[in-house]
């Protein structure tokens, strides 16, 4: 039943003017959204982005190139809609929610600004567990709420994005633990850090290794290492798959959240579609883990869910050349000869 | 004076509230638009894409996988809003004008279709050249009066698709004949040829090349082995560089077409964005001869300005971003600590 379904998307998207296969990528993504929809029409609805925003322990120890207080910052930017994501979302029409997951900051009430903050900023991991299981529990189910509200206002296709300074360090630590990949290939310049500044970084995060050396499985690396905005995208992204949503994958650390969704649903690749390959030191080798093609490769490296709004206008391309194209038969154009 | 400006635009950039670079190529791309436009503020007016089709008298020698009268049957799609090219210009907003540049078949007059034909189909260049010099010199023209046409009706930003049964083989021998890049590296597919149908397209080939042994310069191989839709590119996107437009550059043949344009203007890729790199084979060396980095990479081998179209709002997305991103000083935001 699926493969003849698979097969008659197939015979449309081959049928369609066009060399067999000229549209490369775009016919890949075609093919997915349609077998998540079961549809031979699929339709993107309300795309949306939420970027889940949250601050880290660690964040005193030198792993940033920027101090703490640019998280809160950014996020009051989001509100003002002066950031990338805010432009990216405006100019593609995609709707933009901003998420407290945990900033170390009193946000005044704000119409946009969603509460779900588990608490200022994680612990520092160089001295205990970033989060207690309870917190994690809280991150997922709240993350799950963000989503299933979206979906109740229309949205099937839903992509994440984060702010947080220190975040890379975090995904680093929690990708090495799941991948085994080693982790000096896991770490990167994040917001920019180079040369003696990204040795530091790198001596910090093994510390972190072995004072924790330990997890038991890919939950406890997300309780130990954080933060609240990974783990809320986490639970963000198990939900977008029970709902049987289109899910956009942006940068190094919403993959990393990626990640950790795939160790509680293994299906959850069927639906997720990797917008872009990031800049970011390791996220060519977890997108290659993952066997994930991405649409883009510009050399972003700012997170937010930018890659998300920028691939937008491609996933819609490839979901309107499958409803609106003529086939050969409907055209009159003639087969291939040989 | 002109440094000045590169280092106003680029102190705008970096001021943006990202990390230094983070938006990668995008960056680079708002600071070329800028330049080209001598604008902080540049604007992207009524993008454009024409499509120029063309028959081959040698596409009957088996150079490509579908017969001649496809050519004339996709001419009639695109005016029936059919093909590829259609449905993304018409996602994006892009006017799309479609134009006989030399199709082997008697149009009936339609409001949609320029008439630009300079026969019905160049000769067959195993026998003798593809085009006249006054052919030749007529197609430059045409080419350059459908940019004209454009730049009055107020586009800043055009691009050029391509249409015709057996044009890739002409494409390969003009870019071996300029490129000097072996014949064999330069010759592929096309709309789908595979194994002996292959290396019959690349023993005709070569056998062109031992009858014309000497062209003389560019130009003569663009007449040498046509066609006439390549040829009427290279006028337009000529005329786009005296018009200071932003010129968009497809796929393998419309590269070609770049190709020789950049041989009589040495300076239009100051004026030229590669929107992506196509599947067929050829286009990455050539793109590589050209020292040109393209915006997409998803194994399109269509051609149409296909590229063009679904490249658009990425470029758009660098314009957006310069002119709409708050600063750190606007923002609020704290600058770099290390």
């Amino acid at each position: 039943m699926i493969a003849n379904f698979k097969t008659r998307i197939q015979h449309k998207i081959d049928t369609k003017t066009k060399p067999l296969g000229a549209l490369g990528q775009l016919e890949d993504l075609a093919l997915q959204i349609a077998s998540i929809q079961q549809s031979e029409n699929p339709t993107l609805k309300r795309p949306a982005i939420l970027v889940f925003a949250a601050d880290h322990g660690a964040a005193t120890e030198g792993i940033s190139a920027y101090p703490q207080e640019v998280t809160a910052q950014m996020v009051l930017n989001f509100l003002n809609d002066g950031a990338a994501i805010n432009v990216f979302c405006n100019q593609n029409h995609i709707n933009l929610e901003i998420i407290d997951a945990g900033v170390n900051y009193d946000f005044e009430p704000h119409t946009k600004l969603i509460h779900a903050k588990i608490a200022k900023a994680t612990k520092n991991y160089l001295k205990e567990k970033a989060m207690s299981d309870a917190q994690l529990e809280l991150c997922l189910q709240q993350g799950a709420k963000r989503t299933q509200i979206h979906q109740k206002l229309g949205t099937n296709i839903i992509g994440f994005g984060e702010m947080g300074i220190g975040n890379t360090a975090s995904a680093s630590l929690i990708m090495h633990g799941i991948t085994q990949i080693p982790i000096e290939n896991c770490i990167g310049s994040g917001t920019g850090l180079q040369g003696k500044a990204l040795e530091h970084k790198v001596q910090i995060l093994k510390k972190a290794l072995e004072i924790h050396h330990t997890p038991q499985n890919p939950k406890d690396y997300l309780m130990t290492f954080g933060g609240f905005e990974i783990a809320q995208i986490t639970g963000a992204m198990l939900e977008a798959y029970h709902q049987n949503m289109i899910i956009l994958v942006d940068g190094f650390i919403a993959t990393v959240a990626y990640l950790v969704a795939t160790t509680y649903e293994a299906k959850i690749h069927n639906n997720a579609i990797f917008c872009h390959q990031s800049q970011e030191k390791g996220h060519a080798a977890l997108l290659d883990y993952l066997n994930a093609t991405p649409i883009l490769n510009l050399n972003l490296r700012l997170g937010e869910g930018t890659g998300c709004a920028l691939a937008y206008p491609i996933i819609s391309s490839a979901v309107q050349f499958l409803n609106q194209m003529a086939s050969f038969e409907t055209a009159k154009v003639a087969q291939k000869l040989i």
